[in-house]
């Protein structure tokens, strides 16, 4: 008897993961088609001015030009973390403890209401990869920041409050919980194998290919194995890499061009889904020690809703195998 | 200057969240409005008549009555994993493994149609609680089970596709990660301190009473501390007990009657939203391994949707403090 599913496991954290293949869906079944549309006029919105106090603001030709800008970094009017100027002291509250919300919580906006990374140039694209860098160096020099974390929210079941497209920084006081899983994997395998888990991934998929979506020069972009969730998206370097932030200009024009085709063939393929991506890299503290970890973006679109035994198990149920849901990607021309 | 919010540390799993004060809502801001209502037609519902190969069927006064019975546990029509006589074999995939999906998957479906837990009386629910019980026994039974787990969706958002009151059961063969996590951190604790961290988060929470919701003689409710969400809610057995099936039947009443207070204060005091909960119970394996773990229930409301942040680092954000939600919930009168 056949069985009605797989538990693929995670080869950096060792979770598990269903695929659920009796009840597989076809890639189209996955097409968005009776959402409400989310629409926010233009004369009401706050990203459509240059914001008055930025961070950091470029035109389309890179240079910093305010009369025709093009992107901005700019403080999140209402921050999740702020800073103070002293770092975050550990409190006691009896059996537990806690510390001050200390960190920054920035935005980084750019210029068209309606085109978001899928619908860009790879320049455009490069562009904001760029700022993302650039914010990442100032967050980083804050001594008081352990990581910093840059995610994108697009769509309104991705928890996007703004239509206009934007993404996020967040520097935050100590190691998140699930970067601390990522990090701990990683060392664990290169521990045992002398190896970075990352790179043999990267290798594995380009022979075998079966997961593989789409590769330039420097990168590639494939569904995961253990994929937590229908046409889960990486977008790795080829080249070992511990630090998002010291990627230079020629990888990082090949960077934005990855992402942005990523993107752009998921909101093709699947008509325009909401999705989340976010950045998983080094921390910021002490190079050497996190030499094993090889940073990579992870695009993860809304085609389910996490219930009881997700939230409660930590295995995600997949109902499209990540080789179905590659091959489909694959093949849409962009 | 005073902060933006508070980074607060889990006792169990080392896991940060942040609480939010500075961006705070009131607890009335949480009540469910403008959701789409979420009816089906009784007479089509696959639940109003007993099913025609029930696992275990009783009437209201507890016994096998199928002509006028009141709750049924019967096979998942769709199920995620399912038995097939042999325990799962570890393939392995290149540099990956996977193995089958065997294991079960079964629902608890009570008669009424449009009343749930929240609604029921406090001998309804203890005849709910028995069946899950009595099939956690039965699941238990087959050699291949690793874990048991006991979940429910309450509403469209919390992924029930269903209107009509059901649970569900998935027997599981491996331990799953965030289990694995809460067993981990309740094992470490444990070693350190010579004592079960979850007895010392009941005695603590009994005499400070912040977050303390509901108590009866063998049960407490409470909002953790470290709440992953607002309005977060865990109902816990007084005395260290690691396994809930063991439970007795004294014990039952006073659970079932912790349950569903929690779950009718949740849902008079925000307009019944949607939540999922699910058991947090010691895996079937070796007594004596998890005689340091303390099951409970969590019940966690539908009240925000996890973005790129919180699925990129694992923090969730928090808009309501746990005490600003204990103090509403333990106010409500059902």
């Amino acid at each position: 008897m056949k069985s009605v599913s797989e538990l693929r496991q995670d080869i950096v954290s060792g979770d598990w993961v269903v695929i659920a293949t009796g009840r597989a869906k076809r890639p189209r079944e996955f097409l968005h088609r009776s959402r409400a549309p989310f629409i926010q006029p233009k004369n009401t919105c706050p990203f459509e001015k240059l914001h008055k106090n930025t961070l950091l603001v470029y035109g389309k030709d890179g240079k910093n030009i305010k009369n025709n800008w093009w992107v901005e970094a700019i403080p999140n009017k209402y921050p999740a973390l702020a800073m103070h100027g002293v770092c975050a002291l550990y409190h006691k509250a009896g059996i537990y403890q806690w510390i001050d919300g200390i960190g920054a919580h920035e935005v980084i906006v750019t210029r068209d209401h309606d085109r978001s990374l899928a619908l860009m140039s790879d320049e455009e694209a490069e562009l904001v990869i760029r700022v993302f860098q650039e914010r990442y160096f100032a967050l980083k020099a804050d001594s008081c920041t352990e990581y910093v974390s840059i995610f994108h929210n697009h769509g309104r079941q991705s928890g996007a409050t703004i239509v206009h497209p934007h993404s996020q920084i967040i520097a935050v006081p100590v190691i998140p919980p699930d970067v601390g899983r990522s990090l701990r994997g990683s060392a664990a395998y290169f521990h045992e194998h002398k190896a970075c888990v990352h790179c043999l991934v990267i290798e594995y998929e380009l022979k075998q290919k079966d997961r593989l979506i789409y590769e330039n020069d420097y990168f590639l972009v494939i569904a995961p194995f253990a994929s937590k969730t229908a046409f889960e998206i990486r977008v790795f370097p080829k080249v070992h890499a511990p630090h998002f932030e010291e990627m230079d200009s020629a990888g990082r024009a090949f960077c934005a061009n990855a992402l942005r085709v990523a993107l752009a063939k998921l909101s093709k393929g699947l008509n325009n889904p909401d999705y989340n991506f976010f950045l998983h890299t080094a921390p910021v503290g002490d190079d050497k020690e996190f030499n094993h970890y090889h940073w990579h973006f992870e695009i993860v679109p809304k085609t389910a809703i996490w219930a009881g035994f997700e939230i409660g198990t930590g295995i995600e149920i997949s109902v499209i195998a990540p080789e179905t849901a590659a091959e489909f990607l694959r093949k849409i021309k962009i």
